[in-house]
């Protein structure tokens, strides 16, 4: 027999799909502060999000169970890919020639190759269960909106996507992808809508932003009571969905690292997959099991946490969407138009943004070219080329464990790959920043 | 706790990686024809390759070893990313209405999202053992040159890469992968080899083909006592290193169907990935524990199994390799500059060639509208996006399930994810093909 039993494969562990979600903010002292509804200012009620959301997800939106069951037909299709890897970057380390062991949670296994699938997959459901015939959203670099298109092949929805023009023009890829899952991609801003159409008349030439991508989808879900709105990131039901991540990490991390993460960082745009990456591990602080530092790594051109308010602001740039209680940089703010699409947004989640207030994660920002000469040496040590996002989180974690020689264990999210962004490797070898 | 600890995973099962590579013609009662020495048309000797390969490789491209250790170097690379993942492709047999078992064997799992590394790995550890600083090589679609670029980046060596002009110019991202890796990387023709110049005065146009860009990689490597050449497909010792993902999955297969596989399905280029996959269900086959029929899906643009002669050729165009028994279209064939670059290849591995000729692997051939519409089908139900090249096993395979409805136990080889290709399917999804 040509295979070995015994023989050991110590750099990747593997455990279950979890069967629950986890909803850290229920176990806080003090909730998120509510979500207000843009006319009015009073805090939104399920009935007033159900013009743009199924009734799954606005029940999950308020929840106030640490725990909520993930349906079989989601976790069924989660079962494609995860539970990801969680991977020993013993390569990097060398390379870093560091003391720490660094773990790297990998999500580029997904179908389109980053985190989104896990709250693509459970929007797609929740929408379908209620015979929503048609989800519209926004999307950056291009990941969620691949993710919405493949959810929606599974379920048998429409799928229409507006990507930020910077992006849908930089990088058509990901436009092919949605197409070939059977989806439809249009450049925002766009024609199609009338805050597009207000968007251009102003600024025809504006490389667009998760603003008024946002503003577009929201406004055609709006306008047909067959249509919904899904949303990539921001909101408690996306954050709620990215828990698996981190589930998944603190029980492979377990089998190899008994006394858990010394320091856990992500990359973070909207805040949903640090927070699922994160809060698992928060649960273990709290609980008293482990005392873990989160690190939430954001662009240096749009960094919400370390420089933005903390103040109610609306979610996209036509002030459609609720008033949110998070760190903005103000629903105007139009980031430079870095190669991470996706952490190109204004404000950070409520819950996200709400563990910041409480002390339980710190914000740190990152340099585009620093985050790149880090997803340089990781893709030449590792092999993976890390999504231009990710690298952020990579090169914090890099500077931390060249700041603090001590041995520790050290987590970082490596939300997707970055096969489809290389023209912005390309860019960075080339010397263009 | 969160995690189900019973909770079945039933589409995905793993198994250790294995300890040996597998040498199917070792076993076989006729061996392989020899290949020829291009000047004096005698069997080639270990002392004629060694101008062009390390000592490791020529052992193992004249082994009559059925079972070759896999160096623990190696085997710690190969573990980054394998076991790679037999998946039950359940919605895709769905949408065949089909009562077949349909599996997939996925090596877009690997660093570069192909099945190449298994081989690249190889041949760079063994160079890098001989104390050889650079090599040479060609490739297609790149798959093969970004591979081989990883290698190296693991390895300390420098990597030269030619890919034919049609991929070069098509599909540019591979290239930006094989720099990203630190390689560097040429369209072919190229004015910087003799055989690139001839080819240029002679057809200014050419699309280019493997074997141009093999004759100018060759010419490089026996300039240079410093350079070797590493070749992707084809040769005795690149089959061998692919055993590994076939080795896999037998055994992944065992434990979920008892009696093995009735059909294996592979795409044929050079031939190194369907008999990586196939050889060793064809060890079950000699050994009487199963009796698979083994499918070597090729393009109807270059159906070098189907329609070529079976005779000595050369590998390249220029007439610089041993001469290879194989079936072939001829060495100066180019062919359509079809999307599945890495199947543009005239000839077809001797290994793979005897085992047609044993009567153990038949060949079919496959348009390309057909191979889309499969691997549109496929992304849409089980998410991942096949490589062109894959695409066309997975149309054979759907073929043969329309044409035999009985249940049974079918396997097709993913050798890649198609995330790079997605130019290819946006054309084909505009009907342009």
């Amino acid at each position: 027999m040509t295979l070995h039993a015994d023989a050991a494969h110590p750099d990747l562990v593997t455990v279950e799909v979890p069967t629950h979600w986890y909803n850290l903010p229920a176990e806080l002292d003090q909730p998120i502060p509510p979500h207000l509804h843009p006319g009015t200012k009073e805090p939104v009620t399920p009935d007033d999000l159900a013009a743009l959301f199924p009734s799954g997800l606005i029940a999950q939106e308020v929840s106030t169970e640490p725990y909520i069951a993930i349906p079989d037909a989601v976790r069924e299709i989660y079962s494609m890919w995860r539970p990801s890897p969680l991977i020993r970057a013993r390569r990097f380390e060398q390379a870093l020639n560091t003391g720490a062991h660094i773990y790297v949670k990998y999500e580029g296994v997904s179908p389109v190759g980053s985190h989104k699938t896990n709250s693509a997959v459970a929007q797609a459901y929740y929408n379908s269960i209620d015979g929503v015939r048609k989800l519209t959203t926004e999307t950056g670099a291009g990941q969620w909106g691949s993710a919405l298109a493949f959810a929606g092949a599974q379920f048998g929805l429409e799928i229409e996507v507006w990507q930020v023009r910077a992006s849908y023009e930089s990088k058509p890829y990901r436009g092919h992808l949605i197409r070939t899952y059977g989806g439809t991609v249009h450049s925002s801003p766009s024609n199609l809508t009338a805050s597009g159409r207000a968007i251009l008349a102003a600024t025809p030439d504006t490389t667009g932003s998760l603003g008024m991508a946002v503003s577009e989808a929201v406004e055609v879900a709006a306008g047909d009571p067959d249509t919904r709105y899904a949303l990539g990131s921001v909101l408690n039901h996306v954050v709620l969905h990215q828990s698996v991540i981190g589930q998944e990490a603190v029980a492979q991390l377990a089998a190899v690292e008994p006394d858990g993460a010394d320091v856990v960082f992500g990359c973070a745009g909207g805040g949903s997959n640090l927070a699922g990456l994160a809060f698992p591990f928060l649960r273990e602080k709290i609980h008293g099991r482990s005392n873990p530092k989160v690190v939430a790594a954001e662009p240096a051109a749009c960094p919400s946490i370390t420089q933005g308010a903390y103040r109610y602001d609306h979610g996209d740039v036509a002030g459609l969407t609720p008033l949110l209680k998070m760190h903005t940089l103000g629903m105007d703010f139009v980031p430079d138009p870095i190669h991470a699409g996706g952490l190109r947004y204004h404000g950070m989640a409520p819950a996200l943004s709400h563990t910041v207030e409480l002390g339980l994660v710190e914000g740190v920002a990152v340099g585009q070219h620093d985050a790149f000469s880090a997803g340089v040496l990781f893709a030449r040590t590792q092999g993976i080329v890390p999504a231009p996002e990710a690298t952020h989180a990579i090169a914090a974690a890099a500077r931390h464990v060249a700041d603090d020689p001590a041995e520790q264990v050290v987590v970082i999210g490596l939300s997707g790959h970055g096969q489809l962004d290389l023209p912005a490797y390309a860019e960075f070898l080339d010397g263009n920043f």
